[in-house]
């Protein structure tokens, strides 16, 4: 047996997320499906993470245990051939026996893109629209309250699971960055790991900060309470992209 | 009455073309929709030029007639209004009566874009995906042999329909410009007029060229041919976008 490591992107829109589901319309299991064809046996995959519907990825890293002799530029064409275009397999390569996709991440990088008015079709599917007026400078002076090592519970929606460690909402945001190219705005954050919807509800909060909604003394005051508010809108999945998985 | 002059960006991939179909699945159709849904009556646009299925524009023109007391701002809101997400009507203003999107354009912008590789799956539906080795020096040399005023009927399908002057296919091909940047590569057609599925046929000589496959000297012989020939193979729709109309 060995660990395969694959690193992939995709275009979430037609996905109802990562995460395996019955309907059988999840990446992983466009992925597993791909897999079982190959191997003809079922091969489970295990992501760095969930993404949820609507939500992409340039660089979601997966791992599987299979054999396989025919090399792996071999094992990568095979992958590749007849997925759905709107997934693509960018690398793939033998891991050590101990590699986990998700329990080996040391942090993760996301990036969210907001467009100041209305986006042309080409990138819709791939940005949120705000207001033409959405200040960046409030923006960027909220980003530098909410960096830093931080108990970052109202900024998530957890969602209770088995496994999930609701006690440990302390994450370390060590980038959050706002940068702005004409009527493009990205947001790239950086953590030793992520809350669910931590990334979305950081935004929406932000976003709320560019529009006046909120100032910065109530978003300190938010992040201090350590509970969700429905002063936090949680910003709409297809801004969202997984660039990068950090080991 | 009023002739109103629009400009428009659409996402192809979902579209039969722009011009009108019995089965109501064409750029035009939606748009023609939204103007009935307007007026309480069948209003007829005119563009400047037919893109083919799959063929995307940032910057196609249309006008059309229509008595409208609201303002020209009320008017843009009203068409964007429920219109498909994948047409974004960019500009609306009042024309002079005798402007016509398609007679008094003086010439029109292409762009092509090609990726050398596997694109990504957020640029796959607006590339052609050509082999890395792709040759740039090649194509801009290409190119070069291109440009310029002359019979391009070598590199047209032709339709034969009424009011279609096959007998003038010259034509001014101002700008041929090849840029690459990585591994994308965008060609820059421009001329006084196109010829059906000319751009197409042009950047799939190019990319023959680029290859390997048509050696400059074999490229001008086809030009100079003035006939259609099965060495010249018309590049997939989905790379091409209709830039900018010329008034």
């Amino acid at each position: 047996m060995t660990r395969w490591r694959c690193t992939c992107a995709y275009d979430g829109t037609s996905f109802s997320g990562w995460q395996s589901q019955a309907a059988g319309d999840a990446i992983q299991d466009e992925i597993e499906r791909r897999l079982a064809a190959i191997f003809g046996a079922a091969v489970r995959i295990h992501g760095s993470g969930r993404t949820d519907a609507g939500v992409h990825a340039s660089g979601q890293v997966f791992h599987f245990d299979a054999d396989w002799r025919h090399g792996t530029e071999k094992l990568a064409a095979a992958l590749r051939f007849r997925l759905a275009r709107t997934i693509q397999i960018r690398a793939v390569r033998p891991a050590r026996p101990d590699f986990h996709a998700r329990f080996s991440a040391t942090g993760k990088v996301y990036s969210y893109h907001l467009f100041r008015g209305d986006p042309d079709p080409f990138v819709r599917p791939y940005r949120w629209a705000v207001p033409r007026t959405l200040e960046l400078a409030a923006v960027r002076a909220g980003a530098a309250r909410l960096r830093g090592r931080h108990d970052f519970r109202s900024f998530s929606a957890l969602r209770g699971e088995p496994g999930e460690d609701q006690a440990d909402t302390v994450r370390d945001l060590r980038r959050l960055e706002v940068s702005g190219r004409g009527r493009e705005v990205r947001i790239t954050a950086e953590a030793d790991g992520f809350l669910y919807k931590m990334v979305r509800s950081l935004v929406g909060a932000l976003v709320a900060v560019g529009e006046g909604k909120l100032t910065l003394p109530e978003l300190v005051e938010i992040l201090e309470a350590r509970h969700r508010t429905a002063r936090v809108l949680t910003a709409p999945p297809q801004g969202l992209f997984l660039r990068r998985v950090l080991y």
